[in-house]
């Protein structure tokens, strides 16, 4: 879909051979469940980022706890590289084998676990795709609401703290996860927190491992926070005049403390590709994409303020969706819109940002991006979880052109340093990984980040896991 | 208040003197905000658990983060406990100086920085205490929820992972804290987070501080996130035949996902003791104290499920109250609870619990507790947070009898067996301190509090911030 970049992107990373003995114990011990297949290692040293493919040296399918102990407890042994594979949706050049070493794949650890109801929780293999799990759940009224886009692996977007479009109302993983069972760094199995909703007991090891993209160990099981299906679903989209409308009417929805479920920003790009893309017959404005979630009279009444509040920024063409196949299909335009994107320009690839500023300051933030790409003349698209004050550009560059990339380069810099200035933050979602380490330290800082590797030298002393990922050690 | 409890209780910790220097350091440094008055020093060595007092040596006053800073790093030279002291309403000996050292005061650090009502953010000093953030934003229709009872300053309710009566709508401490200014163990001062509503950047610092009691370093500055009030308020009491009615209304209700502000359960020797106090004149069996909070639409279908609910179980005398007046006095009987008790009997002490359960257990973790403190023949109260599975029961002992004192801690130890059994937590909101590091080990499990230890050896190699507390290194 993408083309590759160039490694040279990439900083200057030692392998690290994998020892004979090691792969012999491996293959010993896992049989075909290991392999040094070249066309399965590349497969899974690739997500969707735009890096070339360092392949892992060795896959290896991990079907249980103790499996994936023993290879981290192998890997440690030899100090040889493991990262953590699930659904290979990462966006930052997480699944790289940078320095070589085994890509663990937990994606046959796919059991949901238990199921509790009467407690809104659910227990999950690491493995577990969002739609595997919401699909279980559905006779049983009850839903998982983090949504990324892809079908991710509940154990990738907890690596990741992904949220996505019904954040704004009900958290990201973060908040949604009650606690883990992970594997160290020195091939421990250690649980954290418990089936409680809340707990003041010691140390939040549960969200210190929630966004650690795989660099302190290996996310096995997952205890997470369920939601009874609303008793009544509403969608609507609306469209607006301008990109400011549509943020402006974002910013005054959450102002008011209006209990959206989903306000996501599709610019006028992004419908023309997905016009053409799925024959939508869309009005080419920029367009919010709404969803409200509660009782009958409670989605009317939201959706009723929320129409007021668009009118007044000139909102129009307000278009309603009840039954699940009428949002189905307005939630098209949504799910393909980066496929479509991409396809305006054949040959491209797109270099996606994911800044998240305070709500108040979205609007000048999109302003400003918006001026920049367009003085620059490089094509772009815009989608946005603007509820949250988060959004993505995508600059569709052509890869034959180096000066594309380093403009899609300096311009991305540029809005992430002005979503510093605004006191927000270089990745709302798509975490660090490779690309994004330079502006870990421009927005944390140098004390903070100096923490961050205390945390990563105390628990992972030889920077075995996903090393090169977060920051350099 | 509470009869001090036997030092013996406390484990045997070997003090470490505070050298000269450093003390002659302090003073030239803080000249009269530096104190060795024992009054001060016994005051600052106590909280509102029951044991005995062990005071620091020194009391300091820091006005700044560089003078909390200066203070760290002196004592980081030194190799002299620091004690953070916000406004001394702990309840787990978290302020007690068992090594001796200096105990930091930062309730002069009580200015709110900035308010982004636009953004639903504030910025306060670690000083300010709830009651004053609340009045300080009433005026722009915004309110801080976390109510913990006591009014508690909003650092320490960050270092205890604090909650309370709004938790089961709107979180606690850990879901409420954006970002934090902390003074590392070595004297630095570091950044957690930002005014964005999620990020994926690296770490989750702002978590790992807020829970850590102090021991990681000391909370400065906090970004919190803030809500409109709700545009209708709507408080009810309702009463019921048994504390189990009682419960299992709250499992249905919370199992409806109905969007309940809060949630209480008094028992009837609350309700005895609270009549006696304050003269309430209400019905002497287990009552539910509710509120709604949303548009007058959304409050009133709420509360007309929640009295369905109710009265299914038996619930009786439902009574409303929708002015700030009128539920202020509803609220009267929470807000008094503890004291009234107490005074149920003259000279006693009280052991409290603070299990927190999944929803679903909450019935049985209640009804066994209750069975076991009446075989007992210990004069006891319950209230409880039972939206989220959180309850305390208070055995009210006489401080003479050493029998009632253990039978009031083997009780507590069942309750807390029990709880886990249940997958609970030993502490939902009052944290480890110093009396729950056993139950901590048995919750957490030898490995997860290995990570802990690490973690908190890492980051504070030489053992300075609240040494002794959470777990012993």
């Amino acid at each position: 879909m993408n083309a590759a970049l160039p490694r040279d992107l990439l900083p200057d990373y030692a392998p690290r051979p994998l020892p004979a003995a090691m792969l012999e114990a491996l293959q010993a011990r896992f049989g075909s469940r290991c392999s040094v297949a070249l066309a399965l290692r590349e497969q899974h040293g690739r997500d969707e980022s735009p890096f070339d493919v360092p392949p892992p040296d060795a896959v290896v399918f991990a079907e249980t706890n103790e499996e994936v102990a023993l290879v981290v407890a192998l890997a440690q042994q030899h100090r040889v590289p493991v990262i953590p594979y699930g659904a290979g949706t990462s966006l930052e050049g997480h699944l790289l084998a940078v320095q070589g070493g085994v890509s663990l794949d937990v994606s046959r650890m796919n059991k949901i676990l238990r199921v509790h109801a009467e407690d809104l929780t659910v227990t999950v293999q690491a493995g577990v795709t969002r739609n595997q799990l919401n699909n279980e759940l559905r006779h049983q009224g009850l839903f998982f609401p983090i949504d990324p886009g892809a079908d991710a692996s509940l154990g990738g977007m907890a690596a990741t703290r992904a949220s996505g479009t019904n954040a704004v109302r009900y958290g990201t993983m973060r908040e949604n996860v009650l606690g883990l069972t992970v594997v160290t760094a020195q091939g421990e199995i250690a649980q954290t927190g418990s089936r409680a909703r809340k707990s003041s007991a010691g140390y939040d090891l549960t969200r210190l491992y929630v966004g650690s993209e795989g660099t302190l160990g290996v996310i096995t099981e997952l205890t997470l926070k369920l939601y009874p299906l609303p008793e009544a679903v509403s969608a609507a989209v609306c469209f607006f005049p301008s990109i400011d409308a549509a943020v402006q009417t974002t910013i005054q929805i959450i102002q008011m403390g209006v209990p959206i479920a989903r306000c996501e920003l599709l610019d006028a790009n992004t419908v023309r590709a997905v016009n053409l893309h799925d024959r939508l017959g869309l009005r080419e404005s920029a367009m919010l994409l709404m969803e409200f979630h509660g009782s009958p009279a409670s989605v009317a009444e939201q959706a009723a303020t929320v129409q007021e509040i668009a009118r007044e920024f000139g909102g129009e063409d307000f278009d309603w969706a009840t039954t699940p196949e009428a949002r189905s299909k307005l939630w098209t335009a949504r799910h393909h819109a980066y496929l479509s994107a991409l396809q305006t320009r054949p040959g491209c690839r797109c270099v996606t940002t994911d800044t998240c500023v305070p709500i108040s300051r979205l609007a000048e933030s999109i302003n400003a991006s918006v001026r920049e790409v367009e003085e620059a003349g490089i094509p772009y698209f815009i989608v946005g979880h603007v509820g949250d004050g988060n959004f993505h550009l995508g600059y569709l560059i052509d890869p034959a052109k180096p000066a594309e990339r380093e403009t899609a380069e300096r311009l991305s810099h540029q809005m992430v340093a002005r979503a510093l200035a605004l006191e927000g933050t270089c990745t709302g979602e798509h975490g660090i990984g490779l690309h994004k380490q330079g502006f870990l330290v421009e927005e944390a800082g140098e004390a903070a980040v100096a923490l961050m590797r205390t945390l990563k030298r105390a628990l992972d002393p030889h920077n075995i896991m996903n090393p090169g990922k977060i920051f350099r050690i």
